[in-house]
């Protein structure tokens, strides 16, 4: 393993193309020990497994695992380049959990595509052995983790850590499964109590807490109140990141977010239509009801105007003032741990167009 | 946790009782540790955990979990109450493996039933949710590992193992799932080497080694290379032990196995279809592949003419004689732990009729 030999990594002067190197060389790694397992596979297996790596996981725009780089580095300076390859390592092992849980949920919401290709199990040859294919990738973490830190007294603290974000992950999945139906507008199922607890649950632990939890923990770390600290920090941040990406599928520009928002027309339980039912008119909510979730441009116009009746737009522009001072105020108290790892963080969210 | 309280544990004077007694606590500590989950959860998420466990865990022969038990007996003799439920509480952890995996095996092969109810999936409010259910059950081991083993300096070899295990298991599904077209009757996909390796990965390493090396890492043993002696026993018997299973499905007494057999009409790579092949002739080749997987009674009969006329019921006894001498062979060798570990799973299974 890594963590035994001479560390070949050099930067590239690219983060993005540093990281992308450490995933071959991790893709490689788990294809290699396939191929030396006993009873010996067939090479049919190694070629599905590089392959399953290959489409799932280096794909999206790796924010979460490049925030254990940037972590660490905005902790520890500029790190040794055998410490940068772990922590990219680290942010390969989020990533690798995020293709896990994208697995699944594509197939749970019946979706066609993600991240501009067919969803894996839309795959011709592939289909609902997708499931499987999941509990390989997330058995890869921790093939990578005791490849990497088994000899480390992080080894423990990492598992765990990965463990407890994979339950909080399934936790949120779970509301979200059980709170919209997809088909059905029922406005009763939908309050901002219920919004925030499966942003929280679903979104927040995984996308903000584990990639600093990640990089707290390889520059040495162990005080829990600091990471008490940095979890309230972290679900504040996920929860605004959430208001903030459906805001921008509502009143985002489609050339620079990449995509023409649909949340109206899926049925989307989301921050828009929450703060909406909150001040609409018994008219206005019987509007609402009648116009949300179908798929015609009227209807959307429709629910658009009503959004604009009870001030919507503006309502998250309170909220995106208040909360990010509020994040201010939390990272001007951390002590024992230096806040740029939060406030570099708040300052590429903050008032973000895509 | 329990391994920090006094044991409240007393037997009831049968393993089976006494068994599933663990399994009530251990839920009981799970729900109880959503309830307390920081930000809260609605207590819908509780209940739905509860009720995932009690349909899915508790239900199935529990000969996994109870081998647990008896392993350890057969290497301390009778032992002290805490040591007996933490035996059993691994043992829940196989039976929480197993109940991930068959709720993902049920989806992938589109099953109706299993252990006598409706699967997972097929529960009215469930649907695909239940791929998320999987996900649930599968990090509850590492819950249940964490609360009662997190003291132990048994921990991170028991995460090591089931993370190992996990991944065998995954690999085997895969095999299985590439091998086996549910809907073509493609001998050329069968050879009786890639039907072993199946075994081994799929079922092998889950049903034997893993209670096995439980009962061994509770009771002390660190050698690798007693390990690699039960591994390797583990595996004939697990191939063993699945031979049996596709005999029976087809020469069994259904009211002993408690199903009438459905290989021949399944289409599955089974023992029996394997060693048919291995000596028919040309023309019996060509009649078995007109027959087999069809789900017509004169078809059936016919491909168990063929079997008949290639000796395969014969073939099996002998297949049962000579790898019953191999296990005992393989069993008189071992040194450093008693036999009857593996003495005992031998006698249990020699020769079964159910
Ligand atoms: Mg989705
Ligand atoms: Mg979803
Ligand atoms: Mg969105
Ligand atoms: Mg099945
Ligand atoms: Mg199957
Ligand atoms: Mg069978």
């Amino acid at each position: 393993g890594r963590a035994h030999g001479l560390p070949r990594w050099k930067s590239s002067g690219n983060a993005r193309d540093d990281f992308l190197a450490v995933c071959k060389e991790l893709t490689a790694e788990l294809v290699a020990e396939v191929e030396t397992c006993q009873p010996p596979l067939p090479s049919s297996v190694a070629s599905h497994i590089a392959r399953l790596v290959e489409y799932n996981v280096p794909k999206g725009k790796l924010n979460r695992g490049l925030t254990v780089v940037e972590a660490m580095e905005a902790i520890k300076g500029h790190a040794a380049p055998e410490q940068q390859w772990r922590a990219a390592a680290l942010g390969w092992c989020i990533e690798w959990l995020q293709a896990y849980f994208l697995v699944a949920d594509d197939i749970m919401d019946a979706s066609e595509t993600r991240r501009g290709q067919v969803c894996w199990y839309k795959v011709e040859d592939i289909g609902m052995n997708a499931i499987n294919d999941g509990i390989l990738l997330e058995m890869h973490i921790y093939s990578i983790l005791r490849r990497h830190f088994r000899e480390d007294p992080l080894y423990v603290p990492l598992m765990e850590l990965f463990h407890e974000v994979t339950l909080q992950t399934a936790v949120g999945q779970l509301l979200d499964l059980t709170t919209a139906d997809p088909d059905k507008v029922d406005f009763s199922r939908f309050c901002m109590a219920t919004y925030t607890n499966i942003v929280v649950y679903k979104t927040a632990f995984y996308t903000f807490y584990l990639p600093i939890a990640c990089a707290m923990l390889l520059s040495g770390y162990r005080d829990p109140a600091l990471f008490a600290k940095a979890r309230e920090i972290c679900v504040l941040m996920g929860e605004y990141f959430q208001v903030q990406d459906d805001y921008l599928d509502c009143y985002g520009d489609p050339a620079k977010i990449g995509k023409v928002g649909t949340d109206i027309r899926d049925n989307k339980c989301s921050w828009l239509i929450n703060t909406c039912l909150a001040v609409a008119t018994p008219a206005q909510k019987k509007d609402l009801e009648a116009n949300y979730a179908r798929n015609d441009a009227r209807c959307e116009a429709k629910v658009r105007q009503i959004f604009s009746e009870c001030g919507v737009k503006e309502a998250f522009h309170e909220y995106e003032e208040a909360t990010a001072a509020q994040l201010r105020a939390l990272i001007a108290e951390v002590q024992g741990m230096p806040p740029t790892i939060f406030s570099t963080l708040l300052s590429r969210i903050y008032k973000r167009q895509k």
